[in-house]
């Protein structure tokens, strides 16, 4: 259940309000925006009576909320949430590029593509340490070790990080990580969400692989409701019939998830396809259908890549895909909104 | 199998290699691009002598295909098909608009949307006569009366039209329709697909819900192999898991497809959706992923319409779509292609 | 809507109810058993009285109903429709058998097969005439020299026969096919379902490969709105992500079916799978889940056969699975229901 | 790659043998069964010289596998893994029944439930202590006084018990769990897997809700490479575009894996169909397609469980389900195997 607030209302009153309302046994969020305080109610709110509420003072509107998220409920904030890491901000309307390897396999590599990417403009780095593999005699990624060195990189790129975490006993190793990852395998790893609740970094949330927006935004709220409000989502393909493609992009997932929710969308092109050639059109089309972001994996040479080399492109295709997404990006900007 | 024939063969040696190898059973089909002459062997090709056959004067090379159409192929033609029809083309570089309601109601509303979906820029008209609808009691379309409405205002925009096609029966009604459209049930009718094959006419065959590229190639294959060679693929969403959308759309599609296969490929954010406010974003992706064309559903007023009302725009936020993605289709040109 | 009437209510009081019901543009559907009459409505029926109605001497209840089916809905007709065609019954509480090759091949084929299941205890022998297959280059049948095979061979070994129809103009050709199979790749051909609801033969109408229970039962109800009630429903597997088996096989089907309709359900465990040695575990399940017969494919060399081969098997694999299926089914009766 | 050993070798030499292998770096997995000793080897078998292993004495023969994964193969190990803990056996030939609540919800519940499926004749206990929700504001089971609970039923009534592990963190609570489940959500949680491989307890690893049949056998590895072999696998239902059952239960998976594996297979038909009354079909199908087990949810209360409700059943229902499923098993088992 969502409450608004009348504009002219004292901080007291509305804490009072929230008394009232926790005496109930809800959990209340509280929404401070430009447009106004609005309350979001969790829990059984059946004995509630909404007349009474309606009638307050200070309470401008009462909606039942169908959704069973409220935290990451575009009706519960209207503003876009924007994201702000290391001087890179996600969700303020414009395209941020996230690029690296797969998985950092030396730490030339790593360094070598951190610097080639900063200079094709990316405003972030990716590289996998401890990796989600299907099979236990792949390559599991570097570790701890791989950590360091795509911290290495970070210090001498300048560029904030984001790896992924596969277990919360990893989690002390990612203290300087700017951006932590949540894979699409762990979507709905509810222990690992809930103590990503408790830390105040920026999380990078996948869809799961055959996760609806509703579950997507209630894992995505497992998050919020401990506290850490910086989510990001990201869409990067849904398992479906078509075996052409390893994963069969969700477009789609852009636009509803906006309307649904006030995170920050990206997309990932690369897992979304698992083939180079096609990452240039996934991410034109990503950028015109209205995503905050792109994440792209690039290999110093894909076809000698530990990990998903099928589906890497060099730094100089990355360059220029990232320069063609950002033009069609600011493009579609320049036609406005409807 | 594909046999590549020498720049400088005469066409009697090539006549005499086609009735040999027709000598074996098999069906040859001829290409013939500026980049040379191809020729495409469906059978059972297991008793050719391929050193034998690459050893002809006339041959360049012999080259086993893993897909099983042959027509449909890029390998069998590598240049684009251009499909014409009453001045419009499709597939020649340029996004051609196809715009109008789901189902034609009246004279007045499908002339009145042709009139003003030709304002703004479109270059078909769309408009449906014969429904196919999962329950009996829904609105069937108007059929042939339909279609005499639909001629009318084709006549009075000046505006080239598709319409689908139900049955065989109905074939003779369609004498001045310009494009016949195959719906997505009717993917793997396969009497149906046999018959287009037989006229020389456009086909627009819509990609069935739980189809694969391969099975959509091959459906047009049933079309080619009759000598009908204007086939253009739409991609229209496909069934996933996600219940959000009416289908989900596989925007990986049209690259995809125009790798196979030399055909033009469209999309119809529309369907692929089935929400009005989703298809302006899709369009504007389908744009950016290099789509030959869009088919859009417009309605004089979507929330009286007998038929998908929910995904229908009005004819003034058509204009406005269709603007920015001829826009983004443009930039995306513009950068060139990789 | 469903409307009960009285049991003590005369026939010309409810034929004016009738009457009445459509002079508000109803279509009433009317089923007679034992546990008494009911009437179906089909269309707006928001301008009836509803209370009006309840009132009424000759009316026992009034029920909303929120499925979109009424002819093929268990609530319409609360008994199981027995379909019944030359001396064989399906739905009546056995077990029926169907056996036979995908597709007649030759005469001796044909008949070599027939006589073999008939001593197998098989009630019905199905052949394909007409195949639909994805490329237009695979066998596609013997056609109408096919279906008088199929017609010798029923005479010869005194079994009804189910055939596939893919097109109406093959219609005159099934005169004396017991009961005329629609595949799943027409399961929304509603132009043929139109025409199958107008003659009086049982149809085999086969779950689309992504068709909900919903729309088939609506498939259903397009064959009944027209006075065809003999509908008989197959489950043969649905398209999902798992590639091992061709289809994967929804034995809840069954049950949910059979729930929601009065009209018997069989299973096709070859097409499920598309693995011969699946072929039996498949069948013994849905014997248990309460299917009302299995089709089986059968050939006499399934290393050869035409198509399909790799799911048929021998006549000899085919009497033990029969055998084994009808003591599950047996035993199952034996436990009672719940 | 398979390597079958001489039966007359001696243990030495196979150990050579090993040893000589391990020097490849690949890691060498050894199956002593009745029909022989057989090696499993992992890794890049690329430089090995499969003519002079081949001609080695004590090696009777050499098969690449095309299967990723090996201790969990058929091709290593062709006879049933046999699961034994507390008195009760899984895979053995019998039907191992295992039945209890979603979750414990008091000590007086489980307890109850605990008593009356004993009485039922169930081999094992369920209950969650630990639940996966999709919504952080969900009841989440009572974690570790849930488990002791649980506990204190498995002494009163006798019964080992299964209860599910959500984190790593709670690997000590499950001390006296005598079989440790991993959920669908969990499947490709890797560390979990990887960590449960080092100890010795069976593990009841449920299918993920897009997981290929490879991916589990996978899933699996990662537990068996770790030594820990005795691993049940278990087909829960699988995510579809059908969503008139919450999952869609793959019946096929039972033979397919049991052909893929040796390791048990049991079906969980509380959760596949998410439907009370199907619980009762759906088990007599799993019973007839060959399952090792069954787990069914009990509840005193359905309409009052605080998870899961719709899909349960009462004890009483449980008893006459359990009664004829062993019915259908045994009948089966007598018609023999082909």
């Amino acid at each position: 259940m969502i409450v608004q607030i009348q504009e002219n209302a004292r901080r007291e009153q509305v804490n009072n309000l929230v008394s009232w309302l926790e005496s109930f046994d809800l959990r209340v969020r509280v929404s401070e925006e430009l447009a106004g305080t609005t309350l979001g109610l969790v829990g059984d709110t059946g004995r509630l009576d909404i007349d009474q509420m309606r009638s307050m003072d200070i309470v401008e509107g009462v909606e039942a909320v169908r959704e069973p998220y409220i935290s990451a409920s575009r009706k519960f904030r209207s503003s876009d949430t924007v994201i702000r890491t290391n001087g890179v901000s996600i969700g303020g309307g414009g395209l941020t590029m996230i690029a690296g390897p797969c998985s950092i396999e030396s730490e030339e590599q790593i360094l070598s593509i951190a610097l080639k990417v900063k200079d094709a403009g990316a405003d972030m780095l990716r590289g996998g340490a401890f990796k989600p593999r299907s099979s236990p005699y792949s390559f599991q990624g570097l570790g701890a070790e791989g950590l360091k060195m795509l911290l290495a990189a970070k210090k001498a790129a300048g560029l904030p990080v984001v790896s992924e975490i596969m277990d919360l006993s990893q989690l002390p190793l990612f203290e300087e990580v700017d951006v932590i990852q949540v894979g699409a395998r762990n979507m709905q790893n509810f222990e690992i969400l809930r103590e990503l609740g408790k830390i105040r970094r920026p999380i990078l949330l996948k869809r799961g692989l055959s996760s609806t927006f509703e579950e997507l935004l209630l894992s995505a709220e497992y998050i919020m409701a401990g506290g850490n409000e910086e989510v990001i989502l990201c869409e990067r393909g849904i398992r479906t019939f078509e075996t052409h493609t390893r994963n069969t992009l969700d477009i789609s997932a852009v636009p509803i998830l906006k309307q649904l929710s006030h995170l920050p969308v990206i997309v990932d092109p690369s897992h979304a396809s698992g083939i180079a050639r096609l990452v240039r059109p996934l991410a034109l089309a990503a950028a015109a259908v209205g995503a905050d972001g792109l994440m792209i994996e690039v290999h110093n040479a894909p076809e000698l890549a530990l990990c998903d080399g099928p589906q890497s492109i060099t730094p100089e295709a990355y360059e220029e895909v990232a320069r063609a997404a950002r033009h069609v990006f600011g493009n579609v900007r320049a036609c406005g909104e409807v």
